[in-house]
C-alpha cells in the first residue's frame, strides 16, 4: 500500500476530551474518529488493525471446534420477556420500537436469541455439545461513554455460546474456550492472564475473565511469579500463614493513647510496626446482631468474602459508630477483641499473631502484649481480607504479584439460567427431555485494539505487537520527489518486498523527512525502512526496529532476506 | 468440514409464509432461520456463503482504490437535519432515542455520516478523490418485510462514497466502479446487466442499477441481444421506426362500433392487427389545459417519458371520463386525433403508421384510412412509451429482449446534493474554496445470495455458482460406520482433498444415502462423490456435478487430480 492511496489521518495535538493513552493515541494516529460521544467510526488504518484482531479470533474459535453464525441486532421484546431480563436489565439496553410500536432492543449480548434458535434447532442429545459464535457489532446505552473504544455505545464483539447435555460436556468445551482464549492472546501477542473471576450477577458456577495488564486497567489482579494462577484481588484467596503461632511472650497491659484513631496513629504512637497490630471492625450479622471483624492492622477487609460467611448480612453493612458506642462502651480506634461480648471473626492472618496490640474498647484506650486463647477467644478463623504483594500463591507456587488488568474476554459457565426460563431442552439417551446446560464465552475484539496500545505505547506512539500491526512494514524514501536513485530504488525494493509477502506500508508523501518518521512511529508500524541518497551511495539501507534505539545500516543486496528474518522474529 | 461438527439444518417441509423460491429455499436448506418479521439469523451454512459474497466485494473494492472504513450504524439526528432528510426520509428510518433523550437513528445509508467525516479529514485537492466504503448490516423499518433476506429488516450491504474536486473526477471514479461491479458480479457467476436507471428523488446526474437475471425479479429489463445495453423497462428509449411513413393508400371513412370500448375489441370486432389502430389517451397539461397521447395500439405509455415533457403536468395526470366528454364531445374508447382541438402528442411509432384505424370523437364511431397530416395534424412527435422485445435496441445494435431483474446494486453521481446542505468544500489548486462532489456505490451483499439462487436452483434445490458456495465438494460415503472399507477409503481421501486445498464437506452422518444425497443437492454443492462398497471393490468413486444428470465412475487414484480439474472448469 502507498500512503498516496491510504488515508493517513494523524494529528500533533493531543485531544482534549480523550484521558487515557489509548484513547489519546488512536486519535492522534488516525485510526478511529469520534462521530458522537460513545460512537466511532473506524479509519482505514484502524480498520486493519481490528480486522487482524478478528481474524485471529475466528481463526481459534473454528479451531477450536465453534461454528460462526450471524444473529440480528434487532431482538424482539419477546424473548426478553420470557428470559426476565426485559425487567431486570438496566437503561444500558437500548430499548426501542418499530413503526407498529412493537417492542424491540439492540443486543448487547445474544443468550435470549440464540437459545431461542437452539431450543426450535436441535431436539437430540446426539447433536451436542453445540458452540454456536458471531462476530458483530454491539449497543449498549452506556451512560457516560468515555476512553475512547474502552468504553463506548458500538463496540465490536466475539460472543459464543454453547449447549451441553450435561455438566461433565460443559466443563469440557469450557476448558477447550479456555484454551482457544489463551492462544488467541498469545498469537496477538499480549501480556495477559486468565482471571479466576466472581460470577457476580450472571450467575453459573464457574467464570475466568481473561485481562490485558496495564498500567492503566480498572481491575486489581493478583497473580503468581511462578506459576499460572491469577484472580481478581477480591477472588485471590488469601491463605493462613505457615508454621504455628508463636507463644505469648508479653503480659497483657493497658495504656493510655490520647488522640490515637487510626492504626497509623497508634504505629506512630507506639514505635511498633501496624503487622504487630490488629484492627477490629463492626458489622451486622444475618439477625442484625452487631458481630465484630477481627484484621491485621496492615491488611484491608474484603467485602465479597466478608458477606459469604453465613453469620455476615449481605450485603455487607457496617454499624454506625453511635450504636456501637451503645452496646460495646467504646468508639472506632478504640476497638479490640478482648472482653467482647458479640461473635469474633478472625481473619486468618491476625489469628497467627502473638504479643499483638489492640483497642482497649475503651475510648483513647490500647492494650499490647495481647495473645489469642489466653486473652480472648476467636469465634472463628476465616479468609476475610483483601490479598497483598507477597502473600503466598494460593496454589502453594510462588508468591503474589498485583497488577492492574484490562478485561478484554470472558468465559462463563452459565448452567440452565436461560434454558430453564426459556424451556429449553433435548432428548438424552433414555428418551427423557433434559433442560440443557450452557455457558457464554465473550471478548471485546475492539476492546482488544485499546488494551494493546495501553500495554504497548512510548513516548512516541504506539508500538503495535507484529499480529496486530495495521503493516508490517514503514518504507520510508527520502526527497523521493527529487532524487531519482531513491525514488527507482523504492519502487525496486516495494516490488520485491511485496512479492516476498510482506505487508509493506511506502510513504510516498511529498513531506519532510520528520513528519514521515514521526507518523510512522505514531502508527506503531514495527519496522521501518529509510532510503536516502547518502546511503544508497554506498549501497546500503537504514533499518530501524520500532523498539529499537538506533538504527543500522544494511546492504542493498540483502536487505529482503534480512526483513524476512527480522519479520520472523 | 465434517456434517458430524457442522449444523446442516435442512427441512423437508417448504414454509407456509415463504413466497419467492429463495425464501424457500434457504430456509430448507438451512442457511437461515427468522427470529421475527424481516430479522434473520444466518446459519453457519448460510454465513460461509455470505462471506464468500463480502470476500470478492472487498477485493475488488479493494483492487478499485477504494478504502475500508466502519462507521457507526446509530447515527445522531443533528446530521440528519442538516441534511434535510430526518423530515423527508419516510418511516423506513427506525428513529430511536437514547437515556437522555437524544435523537439518533439506525442508519439504513451514511452520506450523512461520512460527509461529516470527510468535512472534518479532507482540506485540499491533493487528498482526492477518495472513496470509502464499508460492509455492514443497515437496518431499515419495512412496513412489510417479505421474501426473505430480499426485503428484510436487517441485511448486509456494502456501500461506498466519493469524493471529488470536479465532475471529470467523479466520472472517472463512477467508471471505475462500474467496472469492480462488472468484476464482482461476474466473478460471482452471475448473469446479470448493469442497467440504465432513473436517478428518481435521490437527485444526482447519473445512475446505473445492476440487476441480476431472474424470473422472479421485481424489475423488467430490457436489453440489446447484441451489445452492452440495458436499461429499466421505463428508461428504455423507443427509438423511431426506421425508413419513411408510407403514402396514404386508403380514404378515410368514418363506421359504426357498437359496444367497442378497447384497441382489443377494436382489432377483434374489424379483424386487424392492433398494431395498424391508434390510442388516444387524455392528461392534464401543464396549465390545468387538456392534452391528448397518441400510442399505436399494442404500445403502453411510459408515464415517466411523459411526465418529462414540458407540455404535461408531473406528476402525470390522466383526465375523468366525464371532464373528456364535456371537453370533446366523446368519451374513453371512442377517442382519436382527427379534429381535436387540444395539443396532440404523438408517439414517435404512432406518427410512423400510415391507413390507420382510430377513434372518431364520436360515441361508439371509429375511423379507418386515417393518415397524417392529410387527416390529422401532430402537436409534436415524442418518444412517450415502454418499449417492447423486438424493439431495436437504442444504441444501434441488435434487438431488445426483455427479462425481470433483481436489483443488487446501484451506483449513482450525487453531485453536491449532500455536500453542499452540509459545507464540505476543500481549496482547489488556486486556494479557492470548492463544494465537493460525490459519487454513492451500493451492493446489497445479502440480497446478492437470494438472488443467486434465484436464478440458480432447480426442483432438488439449489445450485450454487461455484465462487459462492458454502463448500466446493460434498463427500457421501455410503454405510462408513458399517463398511471398514468406506471408512477408510472416505478418510484418507478427505485429508488428500482437504491437503489439495479443495474445500470438502464430509458426510459422515449415520443417515440412509438417500438423506444424505437428497440434502446434499438441496444444499447446493457443486460437486459430489460417492463412496460405497460395490464401486469401491472395482476401484472406483462416483462422482456427479450438480447440473449433471448422471454420475460416472472415476478410479480412485485419480480422483483428486479428476476433482481438481472440476473445480478449474
Amino acid at each position: 500500500m502507498r500512503t498516496s492511496n491510504f488515508l493517513i489521518a494523524t494529528q500533533k495535538e493531543t485531544p482534549a476530551d480523550a484521558e487515557v493513552i489509548s484513547h489519546q493515541l488512536m486519535l492522534r494516529a488516525g485510526l478511529i474518529r469520534k462521530l458522537a460521544a460513545g460512537l466511532y467510526t473506524w479509519l482505514p488504518l484502524g480498520l486493519r488493525v481490528l480486522r487482524k484482531v478478528e481474524n485471529v479470533v475466528r481463526e481459534e474459535m473454528d479451531a477450536a471446534g465453534a461454528q460462526e453464525v450471524s444473529m440480528p441486532v434487532v431482538q424482539p421484546a419477546e424473548l426478553w420477556q420470557e428470559s426476565g431480563r426485559w425487567e431486570q436489565y438496566g437503561p444500558e439496553l437500548l430499548r426501542i420500537q418499530d413503526r407498529h410500536q412493537r417492542d424491540f432492543c439492540l443486543g448487547p449480548t445474544h443468550e435470549e436469541v440464540v437459545t431461542e434458535l437452539v431450543r426450535n434447532e436441535i431436539k437430540s442429545y446426539k447433536q451436542l455439545p453445540l458452540n454456536l459464535y458471531q462476530i458483530q457489532t454491539k449497543v449498549r446505552d452506556e451512560i457516560r461513554p468515555r476512553f475512547g473504544i474502552m468504553r463506548s455505545r458500538e463496540f465490536l464483539m466475539k460472543d459464543a455460546y454453547s449447549f451441553h447435555v450435561d455438566q461433565a460436556s460443559l466443563e469440557a468445551t469450557y476448558q477447550d474456550m479456555h484454551q482457544a482464549y489463551t492462544h488467541i492472546f498469545t498469537r496477538l501477542g499480549l501480556d495477559f492472564r486468565p482471571v479466576i473471576a466472581d460470577t457476580g450477577s450472571i450467575g453459573g458456577s464457574a467464570s475466568h475473565e481473561f485481562h490485558v495488564l496495564a498500567n492503566s486497567g480498572e481491575d486489581d489482579i493478583a497473580f503468581s511469579d511462578s506459576s499460572d494462577y491469577a484472580a481478581n484481588v477480591e477472588m485471590a484467596e488469601a491463605i493462613a500463614p505457615a508454621g504455628e503461632r508463636p507463644a505469648p511472650g508479653a503480659d497483657m497491659a493497658e495504656l493510655a493513647t490520647p488522640g490515637v484513631r487510626t492504626i497509623d496513629d497508634l504505629a506512630k504512637f507506639l514505635s511498633i510496626d501496624p503487622a504487630t497490630t490488629v484492627k477490629t471492625l463492626i458489622a451486622h450479622g444475618e439477625e442484625g446482631q452487631l458481630v465484630a471483624l477481627v484484621l491485621r492492622g496492615d491488611h484491608q477487609l474484603n467485602t465479597i468474602k466478608a458477606e459469604k460467611l453465613a453469620a455476615i448480612a449481605s450485603p455487607l453493612q457496617l454499624a454506625e459508630e453511635a450504636e456501637v458506642r451503645k452496646a460495646l462502651g467504646a468508639g472506632f480506634g478504640s476497638l479490640g477483641p478482648v472482653g467482647l461480648d458479640i461473635e469474633v471473626i478472625v481473619d486468618r492472618s491476625a489469628a497467627a499473631l502473638a504479643d499483638f496490640t489492640c483497642g482497649a474498647n475503651r475510648d483513647e484506650y490500647h492494650l499490647t502484649g495481647v495473645n489469642w486463647e489466653r486473652d480472648c477467644t476467636p469465634g472463628s478463623i476465616e479468609d476475610i481480607r483483601d490479598v497483598v504483594e507477597g502473600d503466598p500463591s494460593p496454589d502453594g507456587h510462588g508468591k503474589l504479584l498485583i497488577k492492574r488488568g484490562i478485561e478484554v474476554g470472558h468465559i462463563f459457565q452459565l448452567g440452565c439460567k436461560y434454558s430453564e426460563a426459556m424451556k429449553a431442552s433435548v432428548l438424552d439417551e433414555n428418551g427423557k427431555s433434559v433442560t440443557m446446560t450452557m455457558g457464554c464465552y465473550g471478548i471485546g475484539v475492539s476492546r482488544v485494539v485499546a488494551a494493546a496500545i495501553e500495554q504497548n505505547h512510548d513516548d512516541k506512539g504506539i508500538i503495535w505487537p507484529p499480529a496486530m500491526a495495521p503493516f508490517q512494514l514503514a518504507m520510508v524514501p527520502l526527497n523521493m520527489q527529487k532524487s531519482e536513485a531513491v525514488a527507482s530504488c523504492a519502487e525496486e525494493l516495494y516490488q520485491q518486498l511485496k512479492s516476498a509477502g510482506i505487508d509493506v506500508l511506502l510513504d510516498d508523501r511529498n513531506e519532510r523527512p520528520g513528519v514521515k518518521f514521526a507518523d510512522m512511529e505514531l502508527t506503531g508500524i514495527p519496522h521501518r525502512i529509510v532510503i536516502g541518497d547518502r546511503a544508497l551511495a554506498e549501497g546500503n539501507i537504514e533499518y530501524k526496529g520500532r523498539r529499537d534505539a538506533d538504527s543500522r545500516l544494511v546492504p542493498r543486496e540483502e536487505i529482503v532476506t534480512f526483513l524476512r528474518e527480522q519479520l520472523q522474529d
